[in-house]
């Protein structure tokens, strides 16, 4: 085998783009990973290129059309013939898995998806290979981009749906026609690849009873405020006796429940099992770069084989000089000029105080601060001089703070 | 090679029993997702059993004994021979990382360590993976459930540090010596492992810099709660410039950090990346059967090498008899005995009403209620005869509820 990796790809769009920057960008870290160096081996648009020659010069082909035809003809040629494919199109997945995973054996090929289901959350990769083995009861999340946006806009602004649809289409988080998006179709494909994984059941689009969220209205979501509820769109695959059931539906979740905070565009899957109890994994649902991080990643899979990834190396250089913030408590003895004494020594070490709490009396007095991000170096300088200093009852006690507020 | 998978198990502790137990469980669904079925070829404690004997008749090796000694050497031997080896060990992973991966390339074998990081939670795959060639900015998070179980009891009830240690003792969460995970370098040793695998740097145990929670006072945590900060252990791998930064230490969250929800003795991993911008993944952190799924996903991954998992098969049965929680939103007419009606049809249909707000008058008067779970079914009989009734505005509105309150 040639220590090149010929890479065919299908389709240049949005996440074609991105993909071809990306492995371009990346090929460098690939061929260290794997130990060959990938290489567009062509690229065929609706415009151009002949899907043959691309084939018969390719050792991957990844498939970024989307849609089932001609994308389905293109991917079961390739695996019989023996190409690997990975590709991002989940309605060709949900709904003739079985096809292509009889093309995958007939050519002994892989055939990878990750970026089909929730953009660069590994899901796919998660359920079929960590938990691959063990029983799992039920995954369940946010899988749409899309409607979580609109949902979140509308409870947050009270917009109405249709102009929060509008804010979604200007910003690029719905498409021009968002029919499959809003009416649940997206996320049904999703969640019969999921459930297909989750199960090993041949589950496909036609087994997932959806619903979208077009008729959901401000006013519901303007009670659901009042009662603390917040609004999904929920895909929910789950064992029910001898049965399965794949379904999707906007559903109200109460405070504290982990998925009540996944807001935006984000998405968030969560994996349910006896051995596991559960786990929950978040993060940006689509998007160009976000996609074809998951294609890439599925790629260097399938280059790099059964063997592992190669260990690291190199030389170590630790950062000498990290800044943090910090909360300060200062038992203090209660009497006229302590805080400015405080003050001042902080204020020569350029540690800037953001708020400041002066507790207790007499023998209970304290000083409780928050400090804003320093170096650490002059933060321990000050609090070597706090320490030596006449009043103070005991030693300066400091814990470091993340600054950063999320939303 | 024969069809089955000769797997040699090296210590029965906690962890070794429950992947006993799970290997034996779980065997078919090894056999059919890599084509050979595992045995237990012999099990080393420190009673009894020659690991030469057993390094002879297996496969694979798992290594569960912890600690260095003699783990290292059983390790590298088995390596070298060219058996896979999968182990929890992070102490080894951490200090030897560099000697073993020597190891693993001279014998032509994979050396996996899932279970060595965050219990359940996938994050070494997700991070060498699926993440594998793209630039990683930062990997932080909660990597010891202990001290986060200490932590949150201590916010919760006001306990000492010395009174949470007993307690999370009593329950099974702290060791009888818990040095090395009060001090921080349980969670040094995985945030090494980390962040090896992150930045590809031979980054060692000795790299980190680490504090623990044994100087927490239940003072600091009062204090921060009238501040509306939750205080946590974090670990946190990260590029600052040409250099890297790898340190644990006692930190301040403010509310709506992703990590600040995360109790109990749970763990959760944020990876930063701009390609990804952040993905976090959360879940139990340790326990014996969360450990042991761990192991038993690198078993599979290593014995199914570059090939893919197989596909689903079998028929697919979809559930019929579903139960859900309801809001139920009515547009009625402003008279005496709407509400007498509505509630009768309801209760004729075994719906039952957790809560229900009028709201509104004359022309714009309303019933907003939230059920109880019930069959669908029976949900929508009402809802069909709800909607015939001549006081109804429009047609009633209903969206499924969790009824599930978490923590």
């Amino acid at each position: 085998m040639s220590n090149t990796a010929y890479v065919g790809l299908l389709g240049r769009g949005t996440v074609g783009d991105a993909f071809h920057d990306l492995l371009a960008d990346r090929a460098d870290a690939v061929a260290e990973a794997t130990g060959r160096r990938p290489q567009v081996s062509g690229v065929l648009t609706s415009k151009e290129g002949s899907f043959d020659e691309i084939l018969a010069a390719s050792d991957v082909i990844v498939e970024l059309i989307g849609g089932i035809d001609p994308a389905r003809d293109y991917v079961t040629r390739a695996l019989r013939s023996g190409r690997h494919v990975v590709t991002a199109n989940k309605q060709l997945i949900a709904q003739h898995g079985d096809e292509l995973a009889e093309a995958a054996r007939e050519g002994g090929a892989q055939l990878r998806f990750e970026a089909a289901v929730a953009g660069a959350i590994p899901v796919i990769r998660v359920v079929k290979e960590s938990l691959g083995t063990i029983e799992i009861e039920k995954v369940f999340g946010i899988v749409n981009g899309t409607t979580n946006y609109i949902l979140t806009e509308m409870a947050r602004t009270g917009a109405s749906y249709d102009s929060a649809l509008k804010q979604a289409q200007k910003l690029g988080y719905a498409e021009a026609d968002p029919t499959d998006d809003v009416n649940g179709a997206d996320a049904a494909a999703k969640m019969a690849i999921l459930a297909r994984l989750a199960f090993g059941a041949p589950v496909t689009l036609e087994h997932v009873e959806y619903e979208g969220i077009e008729e959901i209205s401000s006013d519901d979501l303007s009670y659901a405020k009042e009662l603390g509820l917040s609004l999904k769109l929920l895909g929910v695959a789950e064992r029910r006796g001898d049965a399965l059931s794949v379904r999707v539906f906007p559903c109200f979740l109460y405070p504290g429940h982990p998925l009540s905070p996944v807001e935006g565009a984000f998405n968030a899957v969560m994996v349910q099992a006896p051995a596991i109890k559960e786990i929950t994994m978040s993060g940006p649902g689509a998007g160009g770069i976000e996609t074809a991080t998951a294609v890439l990643g599925d790629v260097v899979s399938v280059l790099a084989g059964g063997s592992p990834l190669p260990e690291a190396s190199g030389k170590v250089k630790i950062a000498k000089d990290i800044s943090s913030a910090f909360y300060l408590h200062l038992e203090v003895e209660d009497r006229p000029g302590v805080l400015a004494k405080v003050a001042e020594i902080l204020g020569e070490n350029e540690v800037s105080v953001r708020s400041v709490v002066q507790r207790g009396l007499g023998d209970d007095a304290r000083l409780v601060m928050v400090m804003h991000e320093v170096s650490e170096k002059r933060f321990k300088a000050a609090l070597s001089k706090l320490g030596k200093l006449k009043f103070m009852r005991s030693a300066p006690r400091s814990i470091r703070v993340i600054e950063e507020e999320f939303k």
